[in-house]
């Protein structure tokens, strides 16, 4: 099959071994995928993996035990826990999905950890990581579940409300994700960002489904110090300085400043969530988390089903997000697309 | 009057002005006062304080506006807030004490920011911060007040039950004290450190009223990577590796290291608790946290009230602690002292 693998760089190959379904997995057809900046990461150095890259997806089901799935088009959870060990069997037993399981020490991750990904013309899932779509939902917005169950994980670990003020840093593909999800609590929402072009897919005037995310107050930090803020008919106005005392900063910039932006900006005895993850370390001071009594929470992968009931019911708007769609032949272009600073999602398509 | 102050270095006079009490204050004599690390880091650059340094300390009320206070004996809660703002009003009207008050933006801090310290012959603070003590805790005992509170801290943040499975990182003072808070939980509790001799305080096989700290693990770990636990019989023996998989970890190591070390001991979800603040950042990589799913939670003052109690009760043990008293004449000389890797609390006698 057609694949795009890493081997010390992306390459293309056409001959790359099509993946065979172990028991309980199911043999997906990829129509679409999306490429992450964790791919990017991964290829950076991040981690070991070698082999097919790639995690966000829609497929076909194209081989299963159940045959009742054959044909079903649907999106898949990542993580592939071994369903014995002590994280898996808390897990399971309270029904809680793959909320610990998600940790299992055993793990594979598609694409990411052990098991090949979804750059690809085929791969394998476990059946219980399937998810099947609405009609409703589009193949290239279906490739944004994954990172929306992410942005929803948020959810999962942080209680936010209407009086809370939360501020998400970075307006790259996740920050803009996460904006809008934290929207939909009707929290006192701002988003800062270094790119107007960006920060305005949040603006957007449209009908009413998208009344939430109005609300949302958007801030352009240039990288020179200038700050500037949106105004109610959408133009940049020079702000004073960046807004601070947030309850909560969701830390969304892919890079190590953005965790210091943050210790800057959340109140004594307020929260960070930290989403991004990069290659190596970075000089940090945390002395402000302490002095501050700060709560600093990690944060990975979150609920699909909520992630594609989002999509369906129009709470997340994707469409406006997406870059450039390649050919999987053109993947390693795409590829170098996707790594350029400041571009939005690249998808492949394999159909 | 005389005193230990920190203009650039840390100098004795015997002709420091002697504070004047405000309006709410109380003008207490110091009758000894120990060292703590945030001294030491102070003049080392992690605050731009100047003035008398010191603010673990136990002291007589010689001015008060009520006169029901003069010559009682005291301990005092550093934190001084403008008891006006909007971090001050929440917490007066809830009645929580000084909780969030103690991140007053205005606040002053007992040698630490913007007020002079114990390290003299008098200071002052607001009444409110005093807390009379029982006559069965000795003036010795009484200097740890303000160290055991910071580690009752951690118990206000964070719920432990016997179930938890918690080590303590980091032999020093603090660390040792928030070992036997941590104790009184009942928790699995294992306790990490690079010193035999300051581990074996908390293996002290006395009296009755010690009995839940017998149950403390200690775990010896040395820099060249020998790793070696406490048999029964009160023996270092070569263990196998560090223990992991905890579900909190308590950073009191006062050092950049002990973060990365608790990221690798801690299980995923669960908690680590930082202690320490130190000058300068260091380079760290957070990566383990965001995919872990780490919760890290910044620590600091606590409740005086129950640190009382517990020196009453004899919950904890600090007449071992001690590494030498000076007069309040060798004041450099004591700093020095202090200021060596590995030493217990120095304490300086003023009568």
């Amino acid at each position: 099959m057609r694949a795009l693998f890493f081997h010390k760089k992306p390459k293309y190959s056409r001959d790359y071994p099509t993946p065979k379904r172990a028991e309980g997995e199911a043999l997906i057809r990829v129509l679409q995928a999306g490429i992450c900046n964790t791919d990017i990461e991964i290829v950076r150095g991040y981690m070991p993996f070698q082999g097919v890259l790639g995690h966000e997806f829609v497929g076909v089901v194209e081989g299963a035990g159940d045959k009742t799935w054959i044909g079903k088009r649907v999106v898949g959870e990542i993580n592939c826990p071994c369903r014995e060990c002590e994280y898996c069997r808390p897990a399971l037993e309270r029904s809680e999905g793959q909320g610990l399981g998600n940790h299992c020490p055993n793990r594979k991750v598609l694409g990411i950890l052990g098991k090949d990904g979804a750059f690809a013309d085929y791969l394998t899932l476990p059946m219980a990581n399937l998810h099947e779509l609405p009609a409703s939902i589009s193949n290239l917005q279906a490739v944004f579940v994954e990172p929306i169950a992410a942005a929803f994980r948020i959810l999962e670990q942080v209680d936010i409300g209407p009086k809370d003020k939360v501020a998400v840093l970075g307006d790259g593909k996740l920050g803009l994700l996460v904006a809008q999800v934290i929207a939909s609590t009707g929290c006192e929402l701002t988003a800062i960002g270094r790119h107007p072009e960006k920060l305005e897919i949040l603006a957007s005037p449209e009908p009413e489904r998208f009344r939430a995310r109005k609300k949302i107050k958007l801030v352009l930090s240039k990288a020179e110090g200038t700050v500037l803020a949106m105004n109610q008919n959408g133009s940049w106005l020079a702000g004073e300085g960046l807004p601070s005392g947030f309850d909560l900063c969701i830390d969304c910039t892919g890079s190590p400043k953005g965790l210091e932006l943050a210790l800057g900006l959340v109140r004594p005895m307020g929260k960070i969530v930290l989403k991004s993850t990069f290659a190596g370390g970075e000089r940090l001071n945390l002395s402000p988390l302490v002095v501050n009594e700060v709560v600093l929470l990690g944060s990975r992968c979150g609920p699909f089903k909520r992630a594609i009931e989002a999509l369906r019911e129009g709470a997340v708007e994707v469409d406006n997000m997406v870059a450039k769609v390649y050919d999987l032949e053109e993947a390693v272009k795409a590829f170098g697309l996707a790594s350029k600073k400041g571009v939005l999602k690249v998808v492949l398509d394999m159909t």
